[in-house]
């Protein structure tokens, strides 16, 4: 007979750890602001201006579910009005493993695909606040 | 000034593998239907039975997409009735650099999550196609 998993479980499909995960970041959106916030990008209107065009909505959705999913944290970084600076998690951090999966696999089996502003995944961290343009 | 990504395009979003990637199997199933062939399963009926209870009209159009895109392939192992059997390519077998960056992530960030079947990624290939039970 098979292990039938408690209805109390947390797990919405399955424990598998894919499954899981996915419920987290499984959309196509999700990890491309990790991908930006691993790039050094900390604002609303940064991570607005990326090349995607992410409607306006669809990122705070998913700003809001990767801060309760403990992915990204924020913090104020000015007052009246009050402006928020978004970063990876340690948690978040360690996504860059499955989005440098992606990028290997997208690099080698989707022709024409390339990085776009970033030549390495550690690089990046160094781009300013100021250009947030909001 | 940015470079601009030309119209004619094959691109949905950008040329940012990672986002390219997002667009052929950014969701919550197709990386599990991927798995699930990783994992030795064949046939629809196999696919469908698996714990996060796929539904049908799901089943059918991701494997239809993930046909499209090459990373499945799909074969006639009966006829009258014509029934299927369904494998991953060299392209999607290659996405299983990607799975195993989830299960990693997931296993180290998710409490509670296991593998569900299959010990380690190179185990299941053995598993005999009558189990389809259609």
């Amino acid at each position: 007979m098979a292990t039938k998993i408690p209805k109390a479980t947390a797990f919405k499909r399955s424990p598998c750890p894919v499954a899981s995960t996915l419920d987290l970041i499984g959309d196509k959106w999700s990890l491309l602001v990790v991908r930006d916030l691993l790039h050094g990008k900390q604002t609303y209107g940064e991570l607005l201006a990326s090349p995607e065009g992410i409607p306006t909505n669809i990122l705070a959705d998913r700003l809001k579910r990767l801060q309760e999913a403990g992915i990204i944290v924020r913090s104020a970084y000015q007052e009246r009005p009050v402006r928020y600076a978004y970063a990876v998690s340690e948690k978040g951090e360690a996504l860059r493993e499955v989005l440098l999966a992606l990028v290997r696999w997208g690099s080698k089996h989707i022709p024409g695909t390339r990085t776009l502003d970033a030549p390495g995944p550690d690089t990046g961290r160094t781009r300013s606040r100021k250009a947030a343009g909001e």
